[in-house]
């Protein structure tokens, strides 16, 4: 893409009213746009890193034979009377709908789930399966005050799993760990994340969140990290050894959850009826999980965890475009040089922001820096004297001259490109 | 994807509230599932549709230059004071937020998009531009009773053009129309859509609607066949004839409108003072349009117009799956080569949904008529003596027999999963 068709801009300093650092940069960047305290929109840039975080998750997810579906975001209120929450649970917006009745906008979607699987389910040949979906959520935040990481309305991925019996949901439950660390991994915030033991409700013993060490996050949990595992700060009095090995040697961290897995048990498919006959013509109550991912949160928590002093540092597989190409002075050989690398490069499927504004150097590389694609790529008049072409690293700002031939030689780009 | 793995089922019998052609196939099918009046979710093979038609959409959106964007639900209540709508929109649903504020719950975007506009226009040297996304809208509808036609909750894509003068506003335009021939073309309803001539509000004389024959359809318009165009009821009083060609012999017929084509002038740039400096230093308002389209609505559209009495039929580009593979009879053998034809024909990029159910042969084809792929592939004992499998095309129902050989013959694939 030209830079110069894009309609956002960068922008030097950060707005007043945002003390978090995620907004601070992606605001700045031009990846959001603040619409009120915890309400935000997602502009061209921001858009991309969301559906690049999506489609990593939808991967993983279909590898455990989930099925995406796409759900209301408008509940009825009888749904939600059904369960017990609609008048527990804080932070539930309600609606008047046009005939006076009220609705509920959507926080999470047991109530809706549920009455579709149970349309579905009457045998035990119809079970196990998932069910998943991106949605926007909306929760009565009282403090919205952290960027993109705890919003009003925020985006999410919500899976939903229905088993036959515990050990059908222990398999898929495990199996969704498995799934989790991988999506993480591959959002380039693997080696800072933690399973982290909570508590667990009524049908399990702990649920499992994810948690991504970060000194601006809002949880408090204690790392063994002999086991690579921790234990939220809301359990660790009555839990104050590593779950797994014993060890009593914790690391205290702040951290962001960036997603947590629970067993529901039967709490759902009791309020719905949620059963099927087995072998033998017996009826059994359906076993439930869910697994949440906040996209917003985990694109806020990237950030937060990734950013230096100069701006964003996107992961490879995250990244709104793989390349910045950033041209340096107005020649027509070097523009022309410029087009060309482009359009080498978008044939080979990699994704190019092309910086062919007419601004000084200085300001192109703050802003190179400032938007934080993996690899920026120098082309000007000294560049075409060389015959080769100036490669920074974001990361690591490890910078390399390397000739065209080295350019495209397609281990170098893999290389770039990544995984 | 095995159609044994797949959660929903088809059911012979519609649901008794749905008066609607659509939503009675489309929840016989198994496509979406209906919450409320107006408020559906979408199933897996509904949310398959959903996301070929925004990728056609996307397609030709981006090929006019569109920035896809993601705007919030929530909308701060002063910028629908500002633009005077706040009390006059009918539809517009309302909800308290944490802090006691009233937020409108986003029925369209302009009060979002153009003060997103106005942070990063300042000169000429800004515009033009557009920016579209894909949405949940909401309104309050009094009556929601033509399934997914006309919901309280409905996904939108949402176009607005910012342009500096009538003339670049003009070319904007007009590329939009031909750009939307093109999505309904594509959709597989282009020969029965017409532009239609409608009220255009404060800045042109008309605005322009996409209407779609079909005797459901809400709307009536009257149509030019020389011109292939036509005129909304709702002007016919006042256009008499053809606004092209002043032929006074037009033809009057039911349709649905599933998009439309709006001048906006300056409404809502002088709402929120979106202006730039020109070339030589003055002040001028950026001229705005706005360009529509119901996703679901669309849909349901095609359902309404290209059913038949035994099911759906999907036009190539917007079908679930482009092949139904349908396995008769439970041999080893059979199994094995419908495997080995779905492997290589997802090789090929084909989508197949494989009925490996174990159900008698009458269901399958009745369940693949009602599911309406646009190719049904049948494998059975007989075809495996025969050495070749039968194709039978939805649409017209013709049927051949063909070899391994010519199913695999490159030019044939693509006939079959066209355009």
């Amino acid at each position: 893409m030209l830079q110069s068709k894009l309609f956002t801009k960068t922008r030097k300093e950060a707005p007043k009213d945002e003390v978090s650092k995620n907004a601070e940069l992606l605001i700045r960047g031009g990846f959001i746009h603040k619409e009120m305290a915890g309400v935000y929109s997602y502009l061209p840039l921001g858009l991309r890193v969301i559906k690049k975080i999506e489609n990593i998750i939808r991967e993983e997810i279909n590898g455990l034979g989930g099925q995406e579906i796409f759900m209301s975001t408008f509940h009825p209120k009888e749904k939600w009377v059904a369960t017990g929450r609609w008048n527990t649970m804080d932070d539930l917006y309600k609606v008047k709908d046009s005939s006076g009745r009220e609705v509920a906008i959507g926080p999470t979607h047991e109530e809706i789930v549920v009455p579709i699987a149970r349309e579905y389910v009457s045998s035990y040949k119809d079970l196990p399966f998932s069910l998943y979906q991106f949605q926007n959520k909306f929760r009565m935040e009282l403090r919205a005050k952290s960027g993109i990481l705890r919003g009003r309305e925020f985006l999410m991925k919500d899976l939903y799993s229905f088993s036959k019996d515990e050990k059908e949901h222990n398999d898929f439950y495990e199996k969704s760990k498995i799934a989790y660390k991988k999506i993480f991994e591959r959002a380039g915030i693997g080696s800072k994340t933690y399973i982290t033991f909570a508590s667990g409700g009524t049908f399990s013993k702990y649920s499992q969140e994810f948690q991504t060490l970060a000194v601006t996050g809002e949880d408090t949990i204690h790392i063994c990290e002999k086991c690579k595992v921790a234990v939220n700060e809301e359990i660790i009095a009555e839990q104050k050894v590593c779950p797994e090995c014993d060890n009593d040697k914790l690391q205290k961290e702040k951290a962001i959850e960036v997603g947590n897995i629970f067993n529901l048990g039967t709490k759902f498919s009791d309020a719905f009826d949620l059963v099927y006959l087995d072998e033998k013509g017996e009826k059994k109550k359906v076993i439930m999980g869910c697994y949440g991912i906040g996209i917003g949160r985990l694109m806020g928590t990237i950030v937060e965890v990734l950013s230096d002093k100069d701006g964003i540092v996107w992961p490879k597989e995250v990244a709104p475009f793989s390349i910045h190409l950033v041209e340096l002075g107005d020649s027509a050989e070097v523009r022309a040089k410029a087009e060309d690398i482009m359009a080498r490069l978008e044939k080979e499927g990699i994704d190019v922001l092309y910086d062919d504004r007419e601004v000084r150097p200085g300001e192109k590389f703050a802003d190179s820096d400032l938007l934080g694609m993996p690899y920026r790529l120098v082309i000007s008049e000294r560049s075409l004297k060389e015959g080769k072409v100036e490669i920074k690293e974001r990361k690591t700002g490890e910078m390399n001259m390397v000739s065209e031939k080295e350019l495209f030689d397609k281990v170098f780009l893999k290389k770039l490109i990544g995984p």
